[in-house]
């Protein structure tokens, strides 16, 4: 069975305001089996309102509209929803009491413009609003529930959770279960990705696969449906394994984890410890890093040796090196992931330097050259790159293959 | 005239991804005087897309779409919009030689699954794509304009700007002048900025006034719009006048620039330069600086003394000051700031130790506590915060009022 949703509101339309009320409320139907035929939102006039009313595709069971029931002049939707079927608009007592209760909860009386929001269409069923003062209704018509709630983002979230989706669920009579799982790629573009998976996936009602490019990886999402759940375990199970071995060189992480997380477990398991000394990316590696919570245990020390001076006095780098090959080079990568490690005392060390540009870049040595060091206690080594984009892409690309480069270090030890 | 914005993609419909390329649109659309009739998503079924784009308003003059021009499989908007205007599929040879362009300047062969690209409706026109290898294109039905553009954010963004809006305001032949104004406001929340402007600016068709909260700070953005421009221009400075007069104080930047970059040309102006040593913000302040164009020229060094053997090793804490106090506490935070200005040798040095949670609160010093120390050459100063939310917050906000600080400390000198 499928949905459409509608939100209403001018700050939508002029930009303003991001919907993530569509975005929410059809994460929360798919998870009962149903599908989003469509999301539309549009404006707050009442024309605008009941056109989409009445426009709905054809085959939609159930249609969630959000936006409009506040208690100001520019909330139209319930008298736009009474026009578009052909009903009054009438004071709905049991959305007064609640709203009369909701202040009272407040120790405060009613204000009267409050008194709007109970002014609904006739013959609607109330949805209790846990969150707010507007009270959402149903209207039943022509075989379809038009299901009405406020566009304040945490009231439609609750509503949609605590009324909404038991409802839907009983009604639609679910019993499947639909699991996911995603995969996370790094260094294999999507086209390169879809090459390599080419026809090896069955996909078809009970099993899908999407990718989802997140610069500067891509995730594979594989989604399965079924009425056993351990059947629809073995078939997404049965599909990551494919993925594996075509792309499994790529994948760093089966549980839709971030790279900071990866490598920080990775870390802990080994009881290991990590020194970052960064230039081009100037932080963010510790900083990625140090969005795990505990990552104190392994995370010894970072340091940002942007200046020569800093990477002299911080680091013991010898000027000879930053004179004879510049800091940018293959021997300072080197000698920055050695010292700080050794500075710190910790098991390994990470070390990036670049051209993170605009400026800065050479024929010899163009902005987007990285080097990348990874010291551990037996040795050091250094991978070169070349990467394109503006100055936060290159950082971000940056940082993403020094983890990866740390992580397969700690994975052959 | 008025536009209709269509997004393509399973992954809108699937709650996976929030939709931001039709807020993007909108906003810049509105710019040049159009307007948003609505906006809707819809899957990568061909059907689907083809019964959008059957189904658009009347009175729409033009149709933006974004969402499925890329290389997989999955990408069918090409096809559907071929067959919605029954035009046959041919390789567009404009559109093949901007691909090839492309994966040249990488230094790479085309593959082969990107032709597909170049597969489009016959008689279309190209829309060039500075940011990735998929064309938009655009066709001419029934006096209307229908404008496709991938899906990436990133990609729609330029193409947007560089290409859709000069088109569209020329063909609309928009000759009023619509300018705005953003200021930064940092340490003031939404309901209180707006009890303290509360009736002080005239709004109109002229003159409007958009709160956007962007955590932790609120921009505060002015537009006007009128025939002549230097009218519009002295509307809108009249109205940040008064907002100066009312906030000022915690304004930042009057001209919509990030703390880093108002940070960042002070250090210039003055030709000071500043070291910082971080604990709880991981390096994210080292991150945040070094993301501005030319931050080598005042950002010495970065410190991630994250462990207390780091702070005694890297910037000579006494132990003693760690074992009486702690490492988030006053006396930790001024000399954290002093050690790293002497060690770097910078005009000032800036420190931030605190508990970004989840776990390391106690009752004295509950999670949220933070330690700001800005040093310069005469003195150090310390402000003490507790800040809510989560890890990532927490950060954030720190890093926030650290910038914040040094910002205050740098004008007072």
């Amino acid at each position: 069975m499928s949905v459409e949703i509608i939100t209403i509101g001018n700050e939508l339309l002029s930009g303003t305001t991001v919907d993530t009320n569509a975005t929410y409320i059809a994460a929360s139907v798919i998870e009962i089996g149903l599908s989003v035929s469509r999301m539309s939102s549009v404006g707050d006039a009442p024309e605008d309102i009941i056109n989409a009313l009445k426009s709905v595709l054809p085959g939609t069971k159930y249609i969630i509209v959000t936006g409009g029931l506040g208690p100001t002049d520019d909330d139209r939707t319930a008298d736009a929803a009474a026009r578009a079927f052909g009903r009054t608009v009438e004071l709905n007592q049991e959305a007064l009491a609640a709203i009369e209760k909701r202040f009272a909860g407040y120790g405060a009386k009613m204000p009267f413009s409050n008194q709007r929001q109970a002014m609904l269409p006739a013959r609607v069923e109330i949805i209790p609003n846990p969150r707010g003062t507007a009270s959402g209704f149903i209207i039943e018509a022509a075989g379809r529930e038009f299901i009405f709630m406020p566009g304040v983002p945490a009231e439609a979230e609750a509503m949609t959770e605590s009324f909404i989706i038991p409802r839907l669920k009983e009604q639609s009579g679910f019993k499947q279960v639909i699991l996911s799982k995603s995969l996370r790629v790094f260094g294999l573009w999507e086209s390169a990705i879809q090459e390599r998976l080419d026809g090896q996936i069955q996909e078809g009602p009970g099993l899908s696969l999407a990718y989802l490019p997140h610069f500067p990886e891509v995730r594979l999402k594989i989604t399965g449906m079924g009425a056993d759940p351990e059947k629809v375990r073995q078939e997404i199970a049965r599909a990551a394994a494919v993925i594996q071995e075509k792309v499994g060189e790529y994948i760093y992480s089966v549980n839709d984890e971030p790279f900071e997380l990866v490598v920080g477990q990775l870390l802990k398991e080994k009881k290991a410890t990590i020194a970052i000394a960064e230039s081009c990316t100037g932080g963010l590696i510790s900083h990625r890093l140090t969005n795990i919570a505990g990552s104190s245990d392994y995370l010894q020390m970072g340091v940002v040796v942007y200046s020569n001076r800093a990477k002299v006095e911080l680091l013991n780098i010898p000027q000879s090196v930053l004179d004879e090959h510049g800091a940018v080079s293959e021997p300072c990568a080197r000698l920055m992931a050695k010292k700080v490690r050794e500075l710190a005392g910790s098991t390994y060390g990470l070390a990036v330097t670049g051209i993170a540009g605009p400026t800065g870049g050479s024929t010899e040595k163009p902005v987007g050259t990285v080097f990348i060091g990874v010291a551990s206690v037996e040795a050091e080594s250094v991978t070169q790159h070349r990467f394109f984009g503006g100055r936060e892409q290159i950082k971000l690309m940056s940082s993403h293959m020094a983890l990866n480069n740390l992580r397969k270090c700690i994975l052959q030890q």
